[in-house]
């Protein structure tokens, strides 16, 4: 079972200010899930495999120390935004046909796509379950509220699937909901439970909400770009799927006629070659740093957003966090 | 749209107690799943004609008249559980490869198999935000155990799939789960939040386990034995699936050496013929009958929880709704 210590190593040191809560959350999410059913425990253990960055549970706990003081209630929020992040990898997997993440094969790979859906519906469940444990109903509607949106984004991406007319603007629009919209609800409630007053609430949020949209981004630029070796997952599969990103977007609009063919052409054709002619396009285009600037954009508006916090170490891990964003190879 | 009044004629005449609360639930349901995205929009016009029976949200208004007073709390939680019960529905039909439900093409036949994942995942997510509008987290926590105990019921249903040693054990196993914990939740729930004592919410809850596993049974002999045209979804998967349920079960373990031989081929050969197959099969050694003897028990066994409920219309309509259950044909 992947644990806190096996956090790869940049992230590891900017987990350092929460390193000991972030042990409780991994317990919380396994007492969570745990079940009577070895075979589900089986299926649970490929699940644990994938927890990786621990993006979301850090960002709530280092928003939390930053912006007040951590509670009981702190590791149990983090264990359910890791739920909902590890339900939304589960199904994704099953819908982009891929067979590998984080180095490991995934769910619908080993045990098909039906336990991979069930699968990703009993994490779901066990987020909002884990949530209704709390003294409040305020975390279960913030939650129910973000996971809403972040189904919205799903049904979104698919419903654009095959459209190579997407705008900046849809993929704005879908990036926002699916992927942002959870690590900003991670950011406001870590602030809001730690005790911060509104406005704080309201920066750590907007921070949370650049900072997603940043991830992501690079996420789909690794997509195109990366080293399967060293990303760990199935890549190449927007592309494959017919999901246009912003390095595809930018390319299509101000690319020559000739250069924009080739690429709506290997766009509509699935396989390595295609990988190959896509870079390329890319490339002549510039494409790949345009979408890395746009993602810096956001980085520098996600770290803007901190300066209303008095310093601290969780504070600095925050804003490296944000600068790791961009950096990152996996 | 389908509305209360187009809930089929016996039904109809049992809900007459609640009949302005099911109109409520409608509009609950419907403003909760109402987004800014029109393509979701018609997504959900496709669930909304599923909505036949409406038994959940009838069992937990019909549990809360019978058991003391209704409250502003009541619509929701009816609403809650139908929409969890939607959920079920549109992912169950993408892993059964079902076409046709309520005489509607399901949601994967008109819009393929990720927009009815998402769609489902979108279902759920909205059943816990509205529960989460309650004043208290009660139904949160009832609600959010029993869609864990649901997602077991169906992992465990896929678990045994293709095993032809499936035993009865097993199977209540799995339909106690994956059906009865629902039911059982909203006749609990519907008592709990109308004012009534523990015994009583206990006993409510008993009624609902035990209709709900008679449900299921029936719901299983229709596979077998009904007329599409009238149940109005496609019918056979259960075998076409490796499904083992209480008919085939029974004529497996008492047929003679040459039946349960046929059985066995058949049951691993999908097609029509084979349907043809089983009927006769399960002919031969009554396991049609046994099933529904069982269920009629299990009504038997719900009615009887009745006993603790004061005279009144709603509880009337409880009695016969159990007996409902096991005269239905759709």
């Amino acid at each position: 079972m992947r644990c806190v210590s096996q956090i790869s190593e940049p992230l590891h040191v900017l987990y350092a200010p929460v390193q000991e809560d972030l042990r409780l959350v991994e317990r919380v999410f396994d007492e969570e899930i745990a079940g009577d059913l070895p075979f589900i425990d089986d299926l649970c253990d490929t699940v644990r495999s994938y927890r990786g960055k621990m993006l979301r549970p850090g960002l709530l706990l280092l928003t939390a120390r930053a912006a007040g003081e951590l509670t009981d209630a702190h590791p149990t929020l983090a264990a359910v935004v890791e739920l909902v992040h590890m339900a939304t990898l589960v199904h994704d997997d099953v819908l982009d046909e891929a067979d590998e993440r984080r180095r490991q094969p995934t769910v619908n790979n080993i045990s098909g796509n039906e336990a991979a859906v069930l699968l990703g519906d009993y994490l779901i469940s066990h987020a909002f379950h884990l949530c209704s444990s709390l003294e409040s109903q305020y975390a279960s509607r913030r939650i129910g509220a973000t996971t809403n949106t972040v189904c919205e984004g799903e049904l979104l991406q698919n419903h654009y699937r095959g459209r190579l007319d997407l705008s900046e603007a849809q993929y704005f629009n879908i990036i926002g909901r699916k992927t942002a919209a959870l690590t900003a609800v991670a950011c406001e409630l870590g602030a809001h439970f730690a005790g911060a007053d509104e406005a704080c609430v309201d920066a750590m949020r907007g921070y949370g909400l650049s900072a997603g949209i940043a991830f992501q981004i690079v996420d789909d630029v690794l997509d195109v770009t990366g080293d399967q070796a060293t990303v760990g997952k199935t890549l190449g599969r927007d592309a494959g799927l017919g999901k246009l990103t912003l390095p595809t977007i930018h390319c299509l609009s101000v690319a020559d006629a000739d250069t924009a063919s080739t690429l709506r052409a290997a766009l509509q054709n699935d396989g390595p070659q295609s990988a190959e002619v896509i870079r390329e396009c890319l490339s002549r285009t510039g494409s790949v740093d345009h979408a890395l600037s746009v993602a810096r954009e956001y980085v520098l508006g996600a770290t803007f957003q901190l300066d209303t916090l008095p310093p601290s170490d969780a504070k600095a891990s925050l804003s490296a966090l944000a600068e790791f964003i961009i950096g990152r190879r996996f």
